[in-house]
């Protein structure tokens, strides 16, 4: 290991200032200090640089997506000296330096709009390898953001990795589950494990910092005094930052530079996606029976439209993105037919092909897959499950991607979305077309596969009419990425992994930028035996009438779990939370829109409108839907009551009139099954729509197994054999 | 968080060169060497420096002697440029820079006897308080020491924390119980924990090194082609270095550097240390059965000699070190007839004083205790159970220590011996008598604790007649403590901290300069309803038999948990180890004989004695038990057969004249219970010993617990009533 040329070293940094003086900078021999609009961003002096830089040797570890990542920090070094280079309207030239020949420069800089603030590392020396940078911090300060984040909507007290990987099972060294899946293959996970990791994050002092970077990078809030970002690599770009009198007017300004969501396929707002599995007689059967109990259904999600092959781990899906007219006979005159009954059908696809399959074939022969470094194409072992990764660095690839599997398989076909999966599994090793560092472009690479997915269906004309939705992201995925959903949850109440987590992690996720997501109604992983309970799903459905969309998923294995059709009950009291999904739709789509426009999300922390209320900003597990209704779904097993705090508002009860608060208090309200707490705002233009809610009643049948359905009406009866029929072809694993 | 004045950062190191030059030190402007006796040590360069220096803010978490440290680097400096200042016959003077203004002076010395070679920071500027020093190592290396080890035993691959803390419960994070334990109170442990940690290693490459330091310190070995040892504090003064021919030279000048230990009474070699509580007349029934059974008795160890108090928890022993005649009547009388029947009486002290007895008033009085910043006594809560800790730092603190209890309190009273409780726990946050920080004298407080005993008995004119023996320790242990033990194993099979992790654990001391070690027969933590098993309890005897002494303990659950007097079957086997370990007396003997003057562990790694044999570097679940015995412990349940390597040399099995072996080959042996796989070299002068043990036989009764004994002595049928007595008076729990 070799100590590099740190005497030659020389970062650049470059702090542009508006003409408007927006950057306040004011430096003297020894300090230096810079402000935007009035909050101290920086604050230097030779005892508390601003600076650090150094060198490290990295190390991952890890497999199926889970990362180990390790750092050995050979150097680290403050830099305590500075000169101001240069000065002009809009920019700042500082270098940093220590001990006269350890420099770096930087500029800081205003757009020429004067709406853009951000510093720019001009220059760093080979043997940089590490960044520190040190924002200031005040003891009381709040921070939100980083991505997904399931554990800490504020992220105050602890340090997170910015590496997209596996979310992890259970998520929690101190909870059996995560130690069980630690045991099973390391994907255990922990409180900062994540499909979407992102460098961005806003603080209660309102303003926003975002880093412009793709390597591995850090945020550390673990100090009293200071935020602390860490930036791998030797050209750390830009750091951007935002200051607004609201965290509205942040969320504006972060959507407007990152981007934001377009308006979603308005079909979504016709009920739920079902997600099903087994041919076209089977899809057609679960609809029709979903029909029959009043579930209002928007889509049906086939995972399986491309067939099936046989491992000795049972039969898989065949990752090679053709319709299966073998396991979807007529699936090309069914879907149009579906269609006109306000039915669509969305299917499945990721960037790995399997070798099996022709699409492998021709893209080996085309060269379009990511190579290993003796050349020949990179094999990913799935589990007897070998697969190419298709090399979107490749300009030819992607179109040919975009052209092949999203044009002609999917869009000619008549298909409507898809669940365009994976992107944390990319192989840090792997030999890209574009000569990129697998560990430079590892985070990246979800915001890539969105833009291949999003370029897809532009070109296919079809923006607006088709829903994909993804599993991971980064800085990108928001201008990119048409939905996204909360990863794969554990089917129980643990907080970090189970129900509860997708609360934080939507928030979080809306903190960072993306402000609609959704997730699998009753959780994906069942491990351990482990498996959904009817309870469990049904609180997942009724949090998912509040949320942006609703769609189920049989999970990884659908014949062990509770299904929306595994009983009259459950299907009668899902159909409920789809009608009271519906019958929010304008109200929803409001919300949708508010979110496309201004970028604020469509699930919200309660602080970013009641921000004067101290309590509210460590509240991860409520969320207004919307400007007016205040939803606290109930995470625990077993629960009749539950407790609500209301922040200052005239509240009423969603279920009950006589329920009403001023706020300022935490008020327990019944929370029956089917009754999630909800409260909404009485000055809301939508009020009656709310109340409008209560007298949607479900058919009353006994919960139960399907044995003990005793309703009369007919398809019950077909149900319960059906579902037998169902579980001969239903596979139990699932990638 | 400041950056402390690194312009100003001066650290001066020495190291001198005998006049025989045994320190062979070169350089030129941008390089230097250094080597002793051929074995290169140091390769300094620009691109791989020597030394780092920085500054760090460490945290402590943690409770019940369970550590969590974590630290924040600041800065990481490499010091590449250096100067040589001076040159005498006996030391060179570095001066190592970074840029003019960052210094750091080391001079590297021989003594004038030219035995001890050292480098020597002679002066280290305020502000660094982190040093990282790299010695030269090579791919194929091994490293060994580290204090007591009980994962691994080469250390190579892996970074060492040298912190004295609880060893932990199961010590494998992959480990059910060690999650469980987690779980609990956070005392599930790691590889590394334990309670004695020690900044010393033996290489392959035939050097020791060790670092002079009582701060937290850590032994990194994960790179290929350095060593990184990292000091805290201020002032790290020495590391030595000494090369020999062998590793027995290695072990030689070692133990001359850090004190060997003495010679053990010779009592213990009379049969195996019985540990019983529950008053004296229980005392006497064990000793009674336990002698009808044949089983060779030394001593009884009463740990509830000084009575009981009770708790919540149940019934605890009374930390107040005085005989309590109400526990133990006539033990003044009982003390001297035990004796002349050749048995002696053993009790149990540790430095804490529980608050409602006689000594801790006494000690308050007289201000002995540790305070709190209040300059109140520091209690610690034991559970219920309020403490404070005698002030050692305090010269007149130990005086009393040693006048009041061990001299008046003990010797006088007749006892043998003690067990001389802890050392692990002293808390960081505590003022000390002496001005000491409490993370400077954390590390070194068992060796402190170790030197009261041993002045206490010195003064009690004992030396030789006395056994304590000490669970932590230290660099300075192998001086003042008498003998040690490996701890509190789980009661079970686990590598990490069951009955196979003794064994790395007593080799692992011994290349740290301390050759004598044992541990409670059975194993003592019982958790989580794992309890101990009587096959477990005699594979614990069997290797017993093979060691430096013998000695049972109850565990934490006795009533729950298999004792010696839970059958007669029990007894029976146990008896015949016993006096397997009385034949081998004079063999035991001569070999810790070699320790008390040659440094040569009782228990050694293989590679001790066979060094060219590349694959015994690896062994850590096989010993030497002293020059001619190879013994392979089953630690394994229900195991018939064991496999042992065998280097090259002429091998008889112990139990089977007819299994021999040259040696370079794994061999399956039989490894029924009650005959441990252990082989003898044929040209030892003690093969007639050996050969003598086969003859050893137990009296037969069917295995099981006491009810299906069958065997028509008078004493048993006394035995199963007389426990059932027992089991009303022993308690549970026990510190």
């Amino acid at each position: 290991m070799a100590v590099h040329q740190l005497h030659y070293i020389a970062v650049v940094v470059v702090l542009i200032v508006s003409s408007s003086h927006a950057f306040d900078i004011s430096y003297n021999a020894t300090h230096f200090y810079v402000s935007l609009n009035g909050v101290e961003l920086i604050r230097h002096s030779p005892e508390e640089p601003f600076l650090y830089v150094g060198s490290g040797i990295p190390t991952f570890e890890g497999q199926f997506g889970n990362y180990d990542v390790e750092d050995f920090v050979e150097e680290r070094i403050a830099l305590i000296d500075f000169l101001v280079d240069d000065q002009d309207p809009i920019s700042v030239h500082f270098t940093l330096s220590r001990l006269d020949m350890l420099q770096v420069e930087i500029r800081f800089v205003t757009d020429v709009d004067g709406s853009l603030y951000y510093g720019e590392f001009v220059s760093l020396s080979d043997g940089i390898n590490r960044v520190w940078m040190r924002l200031v911090a005040e003891e009381d300060e709040h921070v939100f953001g980083g991505g997904s984040q399931f554990s800490h909507l504020n992220m105050r007290g602890k340090k997170f990795p910015i590496w997209i990987q596996e979310q992890g099972v259970g998520r929690d060294k101190n909870y059996e589950i995560t130690f069980k899946a630690d045991q099973r293959d390391g994907g255990g996970g922990d409180y900062y494990t994540t499909y979407w990791a992102q460098p961005t994050f806003v603080s209660s002092r309102l303003y926003y910092a975002h880093f412009d970077t793709t390597t591995y990078s850090e945020l550390d809030f673990r100090a009293d005094d200071f935020h602390e970002i860490q930036i791998w690599g030797n050209s750390p770009s830009q750091f951007h930052f935002f200051t607004g009198s609201s965290y509205i007017e942040l969320l504006q300004g972060l959507t407007g530079y990152l981007g934001r969501q377009p308006m979603p396929p308005e079909w979504i707002y016709n009920g739920t996606i079902l997600g099903v599995q087994g041919g076209t007689e089977a899809m057609l059967n679960y609809i029709q029976m979903a029909e029959d109990h009043g579930i209002k259904v928007s889509g049906v999600w086939i995972q399986d439209w491309a067939g099936r092959i046989t491992t000795s781990f049972g039969r898989r899906l065949f990752w090679n993105w053709e319709w299966s007219p073998e396991q979807y006979p007529n699936l090309d005159t069914v879907i149009p037919e579906l269609k006109q009954r306000g039915i669509r059908v969305l299917v499945y696809a990721n960037p790995n092909l399997n070798r099996l399959g022709g699409l492998y074939q021709e893209a080996v022969n085309a060269d379009f897959l990511i190579k290993n470094s003796s050349g020949d194409p990179y094999i990913v072992d799935y589990g007897e499950f070998f697969c190419g990764i298709v090399d979107f660095t490749n300009p030819n690839a992607s179109q040919w991607y975009k052209d092949r599997i999203i044009k002609q398989n999917m869009l000619d076909l008549g298909i409507s979305g898809w669940m365009a999966d994976f992107g944390e599994y990319l192989p840090i090793d792997a030999v890209f077309y574009s000569g990129a560092k697998g560990t430079d472009i590892h985070n990246e690479w979800p915001a890539i596969w969105a833009q291949v997915n999003r370029e897809g269906v532009e070109e296919g004309g079809k923006m607006g009419d088709i829903l994909f939705w993804m599993r991971a992201g980064y800085t990108g995925s928001q201008r990119y990425s048409v939905m996204t959903w909360a990863g794969d949850q554990f089917v129980d109440y643990g907080l970090a992994d189970g129900i509860a987590s997708v609360i934080p992690g939507t928030l979080s996720l809306g903190m960072s930028g993306y402000g609609m997501n959704h997730f699998d109604i009753g959780g994906y992983t069942s491990l351990f035996d482990v498996t959904r309970t009817e309870e469990l799903f049904l609180r997942y459905a009724e949090m998912a009438a509040f949320t942006t969309m609703m769609r189920t998923h049989e999970g990884n294995r659908p014949d062990e779990n509770w299904q929306f059709y595994s009983s009259s009950h459950t299907m009668y009291e899902f159909a409920r939370h789809t009608k009271i999904y519906v019958a929010l739709n304008d109200y929803v789509n409001s919300t949708i829109r508010e979110n496309h426009e201004l970028g604020i999300p469509v699930q919200r922390p309660l602080f970013l409108h009641y921000e004067d209320d101290e309590r509210v900003y460590n509240i991860q597990y409520q969320y207004m839907f919307g400007r007016d209704l205040l939803v606290a779904p109930v995470i625990e097993q077993g629960r009749e009551t539950w407790d609500v705090y209301l922040p200052t508002d005239d509240w009423i009860f969603l279920w009950d009139e006589d329920i009403t608060s001023a706020g300022g208090e935490t008020l327990t309200v019944p929370s029956p099954m089917g009754h999630i707490p909800v409260f909404f705002r009485s000055q809301s233009q939508w009020a009656d729509t709310f109340r409008q809610l209560r007298d949607i009643e479900a058919v009353t049948v006994t919960p139960g197994p399907p044995e003990s359905m005793t309703t009369s009406r007919s398809s019950t009866a077909m149900a319960s054999h059906f579902l037998l029929a169902i579980c001969l072809t239903i596979m139990a694993s699932f990638w």
